[in-house]
């Protein structure tokens, strides 16, 4: 295939009563709302994704330890935009973008634009260490999901296996790295996997003795909830049987396990990496300044600089707040970052003017395990069972498709009844 | 690790007291059963198997054509022996066995035995033709239906994308080729979600254009149903929209699509290989002679020739049934099997003798689509909707586990109402 998209009569451009084109490149929670914004506009969407799902990132943590499976948090794109017939939606990857001529280049096609929306993300980083990905897998993707899922239950069924105690316990040693959201969520579940889900499957081994260590750099968990609130998920998590290493930066991480600054060694045959994100290579595409995180600095009014019509949005965009502060790499800041846009180029296109862009701060909600949670309003800190209550709804609430809500519903609550994990497979390459 | 399994205190050899060690090679319907029926027996019982779950295979095609998730036909083998106390599990591959020393030696561990049950199951098989698989894969594992899912999604994306007409009827066929279970099954789920699940998602091209071509050798489908009964499955299929092509052999088979021995040809990107399997290594790791399908020739009491105590059971056995028939390679043969292994087990260690063994056929139901089936009950023969509706009964009693039951009916339910498919994800290697 080497098609010119730029060739269909919907956009044969320079015509006169040619209909603008948006072009949205990434379908996650920004490029969807920015599409669906544009609903009713006089616009032709062209929303291109190299996956041919949106993925409700937020449960991801959940099919990484087996408790979910990757269908029930991701939604073909497609699907989603079926009914928007000003929509439609490209499976290709980009390879760059000729700000010159105004077109997206991808492996197959050339695609004109007018304006256009980068919400591509972010993947996990490793500031310098690439190496450390292949005994540290991090979790953005269904495919890394899965591999970690692999890699935990591979670890149990090893230990099973093995008579020599050394290695047994290496193989029950989990450490995460990063105490953000993703790092305490994984540290929760995989010590509820073990201690609950797995106990009774085993002979020779008590799954339950496992160790799940979260190592975090700096002085708390959830660096960017109230400090009460990271001291109490550090009680919650130490509760359900995780051990926190705080002020602890790794400097080394192979097959064996980490080695901290301070000079102490972990070994672990897992270690799992939620320590940091790099953006999406959208500023290289543009050829504009990145920060540190490899984000697009944009302005006040989500523009990337100096390029007029192209927008940046949600992991992909470094964006101050009303407070000077970025705005956080969150699927809520990323959804208004999208409504944002589609408001823009309306107006735009009405030769009227908007507002700058302003990150409206609803509260934050991170999940640590089985009734133990933290959530940050401003006016009201929860913790525990209230938290955990109102993450559950508001995660269920938030989760695309009105299907998935029932089944994972209905996952939940049998595995809370049960505690039973309904996705325990291990598929991987060599398994064909 | 190379631990010596019979190290166990379990199995410490030699002992006066020691327990019969039985050991059961794969977890499928046949080795299950097998394990199962041992429950109340003195004996000591491992479960070997290179994966981590049982597959309940006669929903495969479901994962294949995007209906079900792996998670929801999988159960973790630990997770179905968690209460036999004296059943362990094994996730490990078989390299051979040692049949003077009476051991299976696997990539880790070497366990000796007193009992061996071979219950490997079998693998599609191209007879004489192995290069066609890369163009042409087939339909046994979790990683093949996924797979396959994944090249029928991506044929319907790339078809939207190209603006080339030759190119765009290619990637819209797709040639399934042989007319058994498998091959009717995914011939009618490809023409349904072609012309209900996905038929509004495109706008460029019209998803129910898609052309599904079944090719069979033979001069019917169904072959081992009554006449009347292929008959009618095959006006069934052509009712639902496949084109049915009986007496056509594939003599070629590559990326352009497939050549039949009468010289014509068929342009298609998708073919999918339905058309013979071959048993697994069991005959080559006893040194015992097979069949032309691989399969170990057993004796009436499923004894591999010469070897006491070593019996092989379901798709590796080749055994005749009372008719002088081969016993059919399906599940209900298989758990049969098992269960009588099991019995006859039991029997040599309290010094008795049983039966021969005996396939009792219950009956033979084949799914096409929606409200189209066959069903073959020697004195009954049904097909369309009653058919259909025992065929959806009888798998959802069948499928191992409450909870799964469940989930699988709702998603049944939901996709009867609405067409709906739940699993449309493409994931693959490239996709990390």
């Amino acid at each position: 295939m080497s098609d010119d998209i730029d060739a269909t009569p919907g956009h044969a451009a320079g015509a006169a009563g040619r209909r603008p084109q948006v072009v949205i490149l990434g379908a996650g929670f920004g490029g969807l709302n920015a599409a669906m914004g544009l609903r009713k506009a006089d616009v032709d969407v062209t929303v291109i994704d190299r996956r041919n799902y949106h993925l409700f990132q937020p449960l991801l943590y959940q099919v990484a330890t087996a408790g979910l499976s990757p269908a029930q948090i991701a939604m073909p794109i497609r699907r989603i935009l079926s009914r928007q017939k000003n929509a439609k939606v490209l499976m290709e990857s980009v390879q760059g973008i000729d700000t010159a001529s105004r077109a997206v280049v991808t492996d197959n096609s050339r695609i004109g634009y007018d304006f256009l929306v980068i919400a591509t993300g972010a993947r996990h980083a490793y500031f310098g260490h690439d190496e450390w990905e292949a005994s540290a897998p991090g979790l953005k993707t269904i495919p890394d999901a899965t591999e970690i899922r692999g890699r935990i239950l591979t670890a149990f069924e090893r230990a099973e296996a093995t008579r020599d105690p050394d290695l047994r316990a290496n193989l029950l040693t989990f450490v995460i790295v990063g105490g953000g959201p993703t790092g305490v969520e994984l540290a929760g579940a995989i010590v509820e996997l073990a201690r609950k889900a797995i106990v009774r499957d085993f002979r020779h081994i008590d799954p339950s003795s496992a160790r799940v260590i979260l190592v975090e750099a700096g002085e708390r968990v959830l660096p960017t909830f109230p400090e009460k609130l990271s001291a109490k998920a550090k009680t919650q998590l130490e509760r359900l049987g995780v051990e926190v290493r705080l002020g602890a930066a790794v400097v080394r991480c192979d097959g064996d396990g980490v080695g901290l600054a301070d000079g102490q060694e972990i070994a672990a045959a897992s270690v799992l990496w939620a320590a940091g994100v790099m953006a999406s290579r959208a500023a290289k595409w543009l050829g504009v300044p990145a920060d540190r995180a490899g984000r697009v600095v944009v302005d006040e009014r989500l523009h990337a600089p100096g390029l007029d019509g192209v927008y940046v949005i949600g992991d992909t965009a470094a964006v101050k707040g009303a407070d000077g502060r970025l705005v956080p790499g969150v699927a809520p800041a990323a959804k208004q970052m999208g409504k944002y846009v589609a408001r823009l180029i309306k107006a735009k296109l009405s030769g009227s003017a908007i507002e700058p862009f302003r990150y409206r701060d609803y509260g934050n909600l991170a999940t640590i395990g089985r009734k133990a949670a933290v959530a940050d309003f401003g006016w009201l800190w929860l913790s525990g069972l209230p938290a955990w209550l109102l993450w559950c709804f508001a995660h269920l609430f938030f989760l695309v498709g009105f299907r998935n809500r029932i089944v994972v519903f209905l996952d939940w609550a049998w595995a809370y009844v049960t505690f039973d994990r309904g996705a325990r497979l291990i598929t991987g390459r060599e398994d064909r």
